[in-house]
């Protein structure tokens, strides 16, 4: 009897799961919805619009209904979160039913494609987690002229025991994203908070700079950015919070164009740092172009970063950690990559992550493993 | 001679002067311009769009010129921060070119059009201010069956003596905005760290909620604000902060519509709080339309709160502060308001903004005046 009782109810719960309205949406908007399948369906209103079109991934042409209503279903995607545009007449504009992230240079719309449960729980809140801090902290850069602003994500207990010192990892955003991403996209402080509750990561300060960094009058630069976090930003945050101010106790990770401002600073200042990890970002030797072999060959290799991979005894000393991993949608470069740097005898860690592609879901379980094998000697 | 060298560089910073990109454009964007005589140029690329209209406090026609770019220039506006949005064919969007803040109940594009340097001060960011620190904090309410952030600041020095304790006010932001509104419009962080390194105001930490609430099933509602905020809010501020837990030591403020739920918390609740601020806002006694006169009415006025304004000489006695504000430019009602609560005896401070209407900088502006008298005996 019981049981069929239940029957009706499962079926409920399983028709209210089919549906579900984007978690990024705004209060009471119930488009875009991912189905059951992992395709979105989207809806927007444009009365007045001859032609919508949704890009995500690829573009999809929307089709008008009633009162002016565009909608369009597409492919299922893939789990984890995934920049989308509309484009009115081919004009691209922002969703106005969900939240914005800074990514592609512009606040742009996202959607998060939930995975299983038991799969998210390393990046999901939960209620027995005690909780770090992360604040917005506003700097004067003299070298860019500016104010600026970084994220710091202090531990939980951090402000118990006033005489703990901490290491400390710099954390770096891919091309056309900033100091933001790492905390609303990649939800890099939910992934600390249960790692180093669960006893599986090093309690650790992470600081998140924009990588966008320019000298007054010129274009952005990496030298820009450099100097400014070897110059300020690294004796800010040494002075400001508890950390143990030294090469041992300092990393650098940072994904696709924020992995090479990561080997930039881990590789080029042996003298400040001990570990780099790079998440879908290849090593950049020279000037970065399909002609280059760069990392590949081995003359260039062995000149990069002023022959930091020259002395392998050395570097396997010197560098407690490097850290090389990639989408296995994203193919074979980086897997190459490592394999090359661990035939040369250059001890590396290598970690693929199933199923995704350029994309956060990737950095977020890059962060996850990288984070375990961090700082542990 | 001198003068005579001079003079050509002045005029070269003059025209430099005279159309400047707003400052929430992103990298490399030059519109919205703000001209010198506050009117404000946009431009926006739509090849394909038949019409293109901006809405900065009124619609303005854009005029469609060479290779698809509509361009329009407003009226002069006020200083301050002002939200506006572009309409493609009666269709509203962001503008790409810039920040986005969430308000009018969705993210917004807005521009802030400068003051001048010395009435601007009091908001600008300066090195030699100690900062305080803003937390993006999580928790779990129970009441409304959701994980919620809110945004907590806390004075520089906080982490200095691990024994000194801090009032704490509770900020609130209005209608159509949320926990992020005080810091990215507001600008309180600032506004409080200069306030408190000029020995101008007591250092307290302020926490910033979102003041959308509701039970679970149910639509968002004061109530579910309230017992969100008393059951669930402080306790956990006061578990987690050091607080001084009293009274005496606790105050709520907000903007307009988050006023109302400001007196709520500090009228509703005279155990937990012992001074109010509203900001735009009208202390709402019964139900809040055009016919009912509410507080205006000596009747309603003494029923209002279980009573807290009859007896005149108790609540001069338990409330250290009762602070009303508003733009010059939103007519007389707030004035009238606190009027006629010092005509029944009931102490209060009023603050006009001048030449301001109902927009950010008459926010700043109160706040900057209401954390002056803030938890002085």
């Amino acid at each position: 009897m019981k049981k069929i009782i239940a029957a009706p109810l499962c079926l409920c719960a399983a028709v209210a799961m089919a549906q579900k309205p984007s978690e990024y949406n705004l209060d009471g908007k119930l488009y875009p919805q991912i189905n059951e399948d992992r395709s979105v369906t989207f809806q927007f209103s444009a009365p007045s619009a001859r032609s919508v079109t949704l890009n995500l991934g690829r573009d999809y042409g929307m089709t008008k209904g009633e009162r002016g209503m565009w909608t369009v279903t597409t492919d299922p995607q893939v789990v984890g979160f995934h920049y989308y545009s509309l484009k009115i007449g081919g004009l691209g504009v922002i969703d106005p039913a969900g939240q914005t992230f800074y990514g592609t240079s512009k606040y742009s719309s996202a959607i998060e494609v939930p995975e299983n449960e038991s799969d998210a729980a390393f990046y999901t809140p939960r209620k027995d987690v005690p909780q770090g801090a992360v604040r917005s902290v506003r700097f004067h850069s003299d070298v860019c002229n500016e104010w600026r602003r970084m994220y710091v994500y202090t531990p939980a207990g951090y402000y118990d025991d006033p005489d703990r010192r901490y290491p400390v990892l710099y954390l770096q955003h891919g091309g056309g994203e900033d100091e933001t991403g790492w905390i609303f996209q990649g939800r890099a402080d939910v992934i600390m908070d249960n790692l180093i509750a669960e006893g599986k990561a090093e309690p650790m300060i992470i600081v998140m700079n924009s990588g966008y960094a320019s000298n007054p009058g010129s274009s952005d630069s990496f030298d820009a950015f450099e100097k400014m976090m070897t110059e300020e930003v690294i004796p800010f945050i040494d002075g400001r919070y508890r950390t143990i101010a030294d090469r041992e106790h300092r990393a650098a990770a940072g994904l696709s164009w924020g992995a090479k401002q990561a080997y930039d600073l881990a590789l080029g200042y042996p003298e400040l740092f001990s570990a780099a990890g790079g998440f879908s970002g290849i090593i950049v030797v020279g000037e970065f172009n399909v002609h280059n072999p760069g990392i590949m060959d081995k003359t260039q290799r062995k000149a990069a970063y002023n022959g930091i991979f020259k002395d392998v005894k050395k570097f396997n000393k010197d560098y407690s950690l490097l850290f090389i991993s990639t989408g296995q949608a994203e193919g074979t470069l980086l897997k190459e990559m490592s394999r090359t740097l661990k035939k040369d005898g250059i001890k590396n860690t290598y970690f693929e992550s199933k199923d995704t592609a350029h994309e956060w879901l990737t950095w977020r379980r890059s962060l996850y493993n990288y984070a375990q094998l961090l700082f542990k000697k």
